[in-house]
């Protein structure tokens, strides 16, 4: 993605969709028109998964979460042209989690395609690492999932031990979503891409 | 496996290597000439893998495991010919794993390419269902491993959902083995017919 010197500018600009300085930490209820259950999407990307999800689901609201400034005007285009009310961003980097919201208010955690991150040296900056599980935990309410999907073969093998390891629970799972795809999958951006280079696509679902 | 008449007579005739009669039961230390760790196998199938494996390993004592009289005729020939004094083959319904065995004598459990049943109403004979793992837990040695190692994506993602369901810690994972295959890795039967189809082969570690 190049970089955009006007990024800041249009997402302050939108500040009623992008929250940039961390302006509703600790109160994110107060971001949404109304009280809804809130789900959280890590590493949004281009946003059409949260986006797509948001419209199929008028009771929920989403906040897409993404540390790239530039990536970020994209998603903020797609709500802004599509009017939702029950989508909202911030631009903010994953370790801050647990600074951001509250204990327990969370009711749903969805990483897409997040980064590999393939060498050893830089397996606590993988979105599945425990330290990563630990802020999610905190944040969701008992119970609640973690809902994952990936090309990635080496990290999703990762997820599946850290995740077990954690003693977390898995709920389902899914070694070829392509295969037989079930209609309520919403392809992202990097699915779409690596799906059609051959990538078989993998999926959990899990609780604490 | 075409069915031959004259099966039983020929294992029996090897009764130094296959127990047709439980014969063994309760003293399978006594079926071997040294006193070595156990390791065994659940459906062996034909026995590249447990004859390949006790070559490599001379200070353990393996048990092939097959419900299959005709089918154990050729890993019994394979035991022959190769004069393996370290395996020992049981006639024997993995069912019937609690009364052959003593609790605790196992050291590892080994499943390759285990029929995966795949109708719901049939899941109770998958080797990975719960029931079976409450019997290789009872049998084997605190903190051992089973080693499950198959093509099949269904029998795999349900294996992946007990074992984690049932508490089990996984050591290792493999998605796709034969994409850089460890050198250590021994190909079974089953396992060169479906990688040659194009099949992903899957692997776990795991222990209680
Ligand atoms: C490989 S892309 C996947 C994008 C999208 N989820 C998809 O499936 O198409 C990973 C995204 O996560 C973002 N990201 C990486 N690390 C992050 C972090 N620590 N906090 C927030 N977002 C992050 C990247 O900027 C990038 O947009
Ligand atoms: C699909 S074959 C795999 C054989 C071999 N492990 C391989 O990988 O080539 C499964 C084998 O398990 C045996 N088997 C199936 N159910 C069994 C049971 N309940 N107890 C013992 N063996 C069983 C079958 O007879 C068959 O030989």
């Amino acid at each position: 993605m190049r970089n955009k010197p006007w990024a800041i500018d249009y997402l302050e600009s939108n500040n009623h969709i992008v929250d940039v300085n961390n302006t509703y930490s600790k109160r994110i209820k107060e971001f949404f028109s109304e009280d809804r259950p809130v789900h959280i999407e890590v590493g949004t990307g281009m946003g059409t998964f949260v986006t797509t999800l948001a419209q199929n689901n008028p009771d929920i609201n989403y906040v897409g979460i993404e540390i790239d400034k530039n990536v970020m005007i994209r998603v903020t285009e797609k709500v802004v042209e599509l009017g939702l009310t029950n989508v909202r961003l911030l631009l903010l980097d994953a370790n801050k989690l647990m600074e951001y919201f509250n204990e327990g208010e969370i009711d749903k955690v969805y990483l897409n395609f997040s980064d590999p991150w393939p060498k050893t040296r830089h397996a606590k900056r993988r979105l599945t690492h425990k330290n990563f599980l630990t802020s999610y935990k905190q944040l969701l309410k008992e119970g609640s999932l973690v809902e994952f999907k990936t090309d990635n073969r080496g990290l999703f093998e990762f997820s599946l031990m850290s995740m077990n390891a954690f003693g977390m629970k898995f709920e389902n799972l899914n070694l070829d979503v392509h295969d037989d795809e079930p209609k309520e999958n919403i392809r992202t951006e990097y699915e779409e891409k690596f799906s059609q280079r051959g990538h078989k696509i993998y999926w959990i679902q899990a609780s604490f």
